[in-house]
């Protein structure tokens, strides 16, 4: 202690905090006027720019992104946010069209800032009590709009990972001893997995250690689709390669063209084989909402996993991603449990059962549950049932708009709200037949895409797939939107392209 | 066209938002100043509770979680926000010490909330312009604490997932033929990790095909430091059982004990066997912004991959948690790359270098990076570092004291502001021979447990270890707290125990 009773260490003050709490909150509440008016009014606001572009280089130079030894004053930190605003895209806006999520919802939002300041992480009931009960509801929900009364589930950072669990769930299925020993203790395994399906399937095997020449590329028919035939010719190569077929990931709703693979061909030819069915529906599982299009999942309830990302279609924001399990005996549990005694402890004076962080490859584990729950509250499954019949019906209108107009060529009708199609500009308009067509389309995708972004009027992506040279892939999801949107939409394509 | 000119689609109206944007702002706009005053007021004042503690049923039925069809009024709604802050843990509460995290930061929280609000993935530049550019300079400036000039990383979804990730690459660099065709194609492995090391080095095993039986444990000196020469007897332990030692974890900052293992006895190991170092600096890396503690870490650029969360001693908020390499050959990209056409477009108008997403095994990717940039910002490096040394300092003051008072035992002294050490009730005062002392010992802790979460005045986390009987972790981590809080804390356990 000092003299003065105060006790110090070096330059440190003991006995006050180092923060000054007034100035944090009203640093935080004039920083949610700037976010409220930057972001979510600007953003949503068809007068504004869905993105302010610069090059690299001079976005580094206008953010001064530098870290230093000293901090900065109030008034120069909001300046910072309002920059940070300025500049990122505004994935809100209604003409944000380039991924497969878009739009706000407010109830949702509410529950993520709810979540940030609550920081806490979802392993045991003792800290993170209301998420834990709230988590088990959710998923039990999401569960029987899949067909199951009981199984298991989780939330995952994002559908890649819970693609990754299914199949490391599935291989514990199917060869308990890989957990303990390793999969030199197992012999060679194959997963299935259609050509247009989702790149984590690859990027899974290769992680878990199977190996991504172990995943037999099935393939899939005009509309995407996979081809049950083959999947079954793939399952005899394997085994003809002293492979053993143990996982096969069946798609809802692919994420380029928006396909469906046949999922009742798809569990017959797994039960036949003793396989695990997997079902990626982290983009179509939110057709189950709705009771006019849910057939195109018809089946989904004989899979033993279904990945589905309410963070897409239902906007909740990003993560909010569910594996589903069929499975009635923990094996979720089983296979990724550690039991580790410094947070699982069993001698606690509540139900461990409800400390379900061990089912999680995770140790933090961030709360994903509130922001689905609260939007679910909000407006009730018919509520998210209506979104879904709206973004189907608003895509029917922008196909039929589309085919009314000479410079859309679609690539092929899909069954979801995914509308693939190339921009055919004027000097290519007849010239199908020329040796240099494909070459001279595929680079017209670039070209309007470099101009809208620079015009920051709206933003949709494109690619080629297979055979087919660059080409367009727009998405309806928001809610928000209105037949008005796609006509701007498609007016705003032909005036890109129209001196191309 | 209906005859009104209104496009119908069954009972979904195409020409108008399904949702009212003024209701929707009016609605987090008032949610907001609920988190304000129920979670950040009421949370960081003494005289609240830290939490609201109900058993699982009671406070099933107090929250009515059921999701149902139809959705609820905004006065209700709001309520729920009430009943979510109510209930939930309080972890910014200055009197909570159940995890390595704890308090708030306001410039991160801000940050965190922008990063909701944008709502946006991490995968290319085009949808991720600022933060793309912030990563790169968050990642590069961590990095050169660790003392690397160049080199590569990334955020992941927690530290369990940056261990991970540490194994799959330093796997990929040993034996490439994995990502293709699997561990069937390498020998077995050995990792080697200490016995008081976290518990996601055997997950991954686990996770990634190589086993939990392949994770070799080295033993710990009594204060949980692992013993190199041991680490070398395991070497030649696994060599002698066919498994080829490629990849060693060494801890800074242990879970419980906060334990250092002695990085440069271990580089030199891992140089003469030709492993991968691997240091999960999760919990101790933050000790690098500290000129007065960073010798703690002596070694650590001798390493080849560096795990660590300023989510813990940072206050930055769950998750950001970075993994840190040395290499300057790509390696982390040619490990995880997937290379996928719709995303990764090698024809965009930009420096495609930039579309850093392939080198994640995820998709999308949450924006961790603004927090911790916003609070640099605010505060420089200088303020950091002076948080961590006030939370040693804190510490040592609370050792002190709890040498002072006779119902206090330290397991051991550590070297951080992890504090470990047995309650001692009156009855088993002087009782250290009996034969049922440590049965009865191992009793204290969950008793005293249950007694603060039904008080609610602290949190403080307890377990058992190797021969040690349950006893208490206490973790001094947020700047904001006193010596008052740590005369707070001893007072009170004496209070919850003195009739024991």
């Amino acid at each position: 202690m000092s003299s003065s009773g105060e006790y110090m260490n070096g330059h440190v003050h003991l006995e006050e905090s180092d923060m000054d709490e007034s100035d944090g909150k009203l640093f935080l509440t004039e920083a949610f006027n700037i976010i409220m008016e930057e972001i979510l009014n600007k953003g949503r606001d068809l007068k504004e720019k869905v993105c302010e572009w610069k090059d690299p280089d001079q976005l580094r130079s206008l953010l001064d992104l530098e870290l230093r030894d000293h901090g900065e004053c109030h008034e120069k930190l909001l300046q910072r946010v309002r920059d940070v605003a300025k500049y990122s895209v505004k994935t809100c806006h209604p003409r944000f069209f380039n991924q497969l999520f878009a739009g706000v919802d407010y109830h949702a939002l509410t529950g993520r800032l709810i979540t940030e300041t609550l920081n806490t992480s979802q392993y045991t009931y003792e800290v993170a009590p209301v998420f834990v009960l709230m988590e088990e509801e959710v998923i039990s929900k999401l569960r029987s709009l899949v067909g199951w009364s009981e199984g298991d589930g989780i939330f995952c950072p994002g559908g890649s990972m819970s693609n990754m669990y299914a199949i490391n769930v599935a291989r514990y299925w199917a060869f308990p001893q890989v957990k303990t020993k390793g999969l030199w203790a197992a012999p060679r395994m194959a997963i299935f997995t259609s050509q247009q399906s989702h790149y984590s399937v690859k990027k899974g095997a290769a992680f878990l250690g199977i190996g991504t020449e172990n995943v037999f590329i099935v393939q899939v028919d005009e509309s995407g689709s996979m081809i049950p035939e083959d999947l079954e010719a793939k399952i005899v190569q394997a085994k003809s390669q002293d492979a053993v077929p143990f996982f096969v990931n069946a798609t809802a709703g692919t994420t380029v063209q928006g396909a469906f693979d046949p999922l009742k061909r798809i569990a017959d030819i797994c039960e036949r084989n003793g396989m695990w069915m997997h079902v990626d529906a982290a983009w179509g599982g939110s057709v189950l909402f709705s009771k006019k299009h849910r057939h195109l999942v018809a089946g989904i309830e004989r899979a033993n996993s279904v990945t589905w990302n309410p963070h897409k279609m239902l906007l909740t924001g990003l993560q909010c991603s569910v594996i589903l399990f069929r499975d009635t005996t923990n094996l979720l549990m089983h296979c990724h449990s550690a039991k580790a005694t410094y947070l699982f402890q069993q001698d606690k004076f509540y139900d461990t059962s409800l400390d379900t962080g061990d089912k999680s490859i995770q140790c933090g584990r961030k709360v994903d549950c509130l922001k689905l729950w609260l939007m679910w509250k909000a407006i009730g499954a018919s509520g998210l049932s209506q979104r879904v019949d709206k973004a189907f019906a608003l895509t029917r209108y922008l196909v039929e708009e589309m085919e009314k107009r000479e410079n859309f060529q679609l690539v092929c009708k899909g069954p979801f709200v995914n509308v693939c199609f190339w921009f055919i500009p004027p000097s290519l308009k007849g010239k199908e037949n020329s040796p240099d067509y494909q070459e001279r389309l595929s680079k017209v995708a670039p070209v309007i895409k470099e101009r809208m972004m620079k015009r920051g009027t709206m933003m949709v992506g494109y690619q080629p797939m297979d055979e087919h040279v660059n080409f367009f892939r727009m998405v309806v999801v928001s809610p928000q939107l209105t037949t008005k949107d796609m006509d701007f939409f498609l007016d705003e394509m032909e005036k890109l392209g129209k001196d191309l």
